[in-house]
């Protein structure tokens, strides 16, 4: 694809080369029971080491290492991995590029094999998120092997291949697309993530059900609430195929529309769904509502716009808030007003290149993309969505 | 490429996805006589902005701003471009992550539109490596165009897709592939290029000339001393015929080298002739040794082991020491010892994932991986480059 090289006279010359090329990308999802079992092998692969003895930087949310250590240490001694566990206390603030230079640290003074130690990352999408930056730095890329410890992480942030951390007062300012090798799903771990943190996961997978998958949305409205009571932890046989099914359809939907649009250059994506007000809505309601709450919240506004425009009949827009009800997730907050979502929707039409490309629901598992949607139709929904008794905010906000 | 989904009973589930895409990359090296020149539109591209004012931000190696600086400024001045220079005064102990990040603390205060706005840089490696890792952290990536302004930026740094920075007394050990949209070469920059980093750079180009091209050999041979002289400013219209020549032919052997394999997936790499020995080398010098320099320190030695193997013979092993005097590059460094070298290629079997994969020339213009090179031959390579007159280091060092 190099022009050919012209040599001697300045006519003959070339002045210019087009590079071409092309990277492959791939990664595995798996599901597994237990992670940590003594008797997987997931973590450190089917082969022993020419020295015999495996070597693992493990990078663990300290929290999640408090509540599940003597299982992952009890693991790593089995195996006789001679490791490091680097515990991370994480919050949104810690989502910074020093708590990522802070690993690189430890890190080189650990010293690894680039090419056959991959790093571990065990918690939520805040570390993974940290994590694979810092892999995708050192070194120019580290392979990275993902425990995700909380819902968020099984189904959206371990899924993709985005990295990043905040700056400057920015979320996500700077980070990258980089595959991690694997993502192992254990399930066991949401026992321990309180519940507004299974119900903000599960409003990410409402999204999923909304825009794409109406069998997905039937079992979220069947036994939504009682996985988010028992944590997705399989209490009865239903109820552990219910949790499976979910997390799996969720992933699987969000896997499908992900794949072919990996880099992110196609700017309709039907993922964003939830993510047109969202956004500016969190920040100004900080840190009042979780990410997946204000997701929720944009959802049930953009239902109701849809329920206006006659894509969504009365009876599944009543469905679909009841379902948000069920799942402790507010379809509500005392921010929306016609001004705010007015500027939000401007902010999302300059990321989105100039125009709304705004995902509707039709129905329930369909969708749309609008680019007109005007400042009146947004002061209707309001007022809609208010009248439809949404308005009672959960004490907790 | 995705699994189709199992919904319903356990054993038809599906529990693990293979995810699979390719991440298609492309840009542009284009020479250029005078990138600044009030008609070109190179750095602007053709069409103006709806809002007729281009906006551009650009970082500038202090330096280079100090002495190109009138240039630079009327150029966009003269386009009417809303433009920032964010000088920075370089050198390698800059080569930081603090650095970036005050670049990126700049390029959110200016605001940019990271579609229509690539970031332009204006420097040698060291800027050019900084300012593509901030593109490619900065929201995800932005785009970059580059404009070198050393003959390592022009035939090397500038040529690649590989950013970074130091980082806990590590050369390079954070950085990420990341391809500039645009790379403008404008010889006339190396005007103000001190002789030694012209030198500096003719290294890399013998380099190239040793390992896949003998007509670049040639022209080294006859022209090179009077490019390091004129600082390829072709001074007469053979003269400037040959400079142009020399980095043309520097560049598209780089190409062919890189474009297959860009993300260094294969490590029987002939551009990585002379980088076996020189790292350690380079690092143990430090600051006595540019790192051109230190390449053609283990150019002169692998050269005569290629000789003492056949590979190379007694003409042509004369000819390239000859010409190596003749760039004024040093192909001697009294920390040539069987020890440090026999550490060094233990380092690089390391890095090369436990083989040597040592490029050596074959004749001039063409090479041979070996795997089997001995610490005796390392110490007979010593003691022959040591009596063939090369120990006289340059009065500098
Ligand atoms: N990369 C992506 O594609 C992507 C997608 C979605 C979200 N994200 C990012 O993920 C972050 C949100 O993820 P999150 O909700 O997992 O946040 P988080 O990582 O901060 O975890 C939430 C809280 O739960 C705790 N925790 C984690 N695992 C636990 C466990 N098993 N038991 C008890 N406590 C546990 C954590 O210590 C933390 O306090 C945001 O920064 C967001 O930007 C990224
Ligand atoms: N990314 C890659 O593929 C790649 C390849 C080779 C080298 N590099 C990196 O490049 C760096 C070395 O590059 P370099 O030699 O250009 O170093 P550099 O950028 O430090 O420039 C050398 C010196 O020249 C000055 N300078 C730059 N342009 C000038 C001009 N036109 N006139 C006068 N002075 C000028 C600079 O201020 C500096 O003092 C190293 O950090 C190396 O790791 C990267």
């Amino acid at each position: 694809m190099l022009t050919e090289p012209g040599l001697v006279t300045r006519s003959e010359r070339v002045d210019a080369w087009q590079v071409r090329a092309s990277m492959p990308v791939e990664y595995e999802i798996r599901v597994c029971s237990d992670a940590f079992a003594p008797g997987s092998t997931a973590l450190l692969g089917p082969a022993a080491p020419a020295s015999g003895r495996h070597r693992r930087f493990v990078v663990v949310d300290a929290h999640v290492l408090t509540l599940h250590g003597d299982r992952i240490r009890a693991y790593f001694e089995h195996h006789r991995v001679d490791y490091e566990l680097h515990a991370v206390r994480v919050d949104e603030t810690v989502k910074s590029l020093e708590t990522a230079a802070g690993i690189v640290r430890a890190l080189d003074a650990f010293g690894i094999d680039r090419r056959r130690e991959p790093i571990i990352v065990i918690g939520g999408g805040v570390l993974m998120d940290i994590v694979g930056l810092v892999a995708n730095l050192y070194r120019r890329g580290t392979p990275v092997v993902r425990v995700p410890t909380t819902l968020i992480g099984l189904v959206d942030a371990g899924v993709g291949v985005k990295t990043g951390v905040n700056f400057n007062g920015h979320k996500n300012r700077l980070g990258t697309y980089f595959a991690s090798s694997l993502t192992l799903l254990d399930r066991s771990f949401l026992a321990t993530v309180d519940r507004r943190h299974i119900a903000n996961g599960l409003a990410e997978i409402l999204k999923m059900a909304l825009i794409k998958d109406a069998r997905l949305f039937d079992l979220l409205e069947e036994y939504g609430p009682r996985l988010l009571e028992e944590k997705f932890q399989g209490s009865t046989p239903r109820l552990d195929d219910a949790a499976s099914e979910v997390v799996q359809r969720a992933i699987h939907g969000m896997l499908e529309e992900l794949q072919p649009n990996l880099w992110e250059a196609k700017l309709e994506r039907v993922v964003d769904y939830g993510h047109t007000f969202s956004p500016t809505v969190e920040m100004h309601a900080l840190p009042a509502l979780l990410h997946g709450e204000a997701v929720c919240v944009d959802m049930a506004l953009t239902t109701v716009l849809a329920w206006r425009r006659g894509l969504v009949d009365t009876a599944r827009r009543d469905r679909v808030l009841a379902v948000m009800r069920a799942l402790e997730l507010p379809s509500w907050n005392r921010l929306l007003t016609c001004e705010l979502l007015a500027d939000a929707l401007a902010d999302t039409v300059r990321h989105r290149d100039g125009a709304q490309r705004l995902p509707l629901p039709v129905g329930i598992g369909e969708a749309v993309f609008v680019n007109d949607v005007t400042r009146e139709e947004l002061a209707v929904a309001v007022d809609d969505l208010r009248r439809l008794g949404s308005e009672r905010e959960p004490a907790r906000v």
